[in-house]
């Protein structure tokens, strides 16, 4: 199984509302795929200083699974409404799990 | 319950075999803690081009039980040994799942 791993810090125009869109949209997205097996995505909680703001956890069957899910035209989509005018910094990791 | 994601990024001196070394260590320790859930700690995949180099993804009851692990002595100590001497870049969240 493969893990993929994102986190974004955003820019100071970033909303609560805007990221709970796009929390929405993108779980709601997930719902529909095949090939993915969890999928949960929300903003840092608060606990310590000095973390990032918001992070995806997605397990897909294999690497072509979340490639379908990278480049997914709904996919792109979400990002480029809502995440991609308000990022930061991006972190990823896929990895063997 | 409380999802705690990092992300590290390596410098040039670290090895494949110190990286083994890391998440056996990691595991291993994981295996004893209470409050934990699940734990995936590994190098990434390279599926695709700029990711960081390694993720650990870890599920617990409670922010409690992550803050029981970020401060165990002997996770200190694997950090102080394994990790922390070849971190270029570190990017972390705790959120809620």
């Amino acid at each position: 199984m493969i893990r993929h791993v994102v986190m974004f810090s955003w820019d100071d125009e970033m909303t609560g509302e805007l990221e709970q869109q796009f929390t929405e949209e993108l779980t709601a997205l997930a719902s529909r795929l095949t090939g993915l097996r969890s999928y949960h995505a929300g903003p840092d909680a608060g606990i310590v200083e000095g973390n990032f703001d918001y992070a995806v956890v997605a397990d897909f069957d294999d690497a072509e699974s979340y490639l379908a899910y990278r480049d997914n035209a709904e996919h792109q989509d979400i990002i480029r409404r809502l995440s991609r005018p308000h990022v930061k910094s991006r972190a990823a990791v896929q990895y063997e799990i």
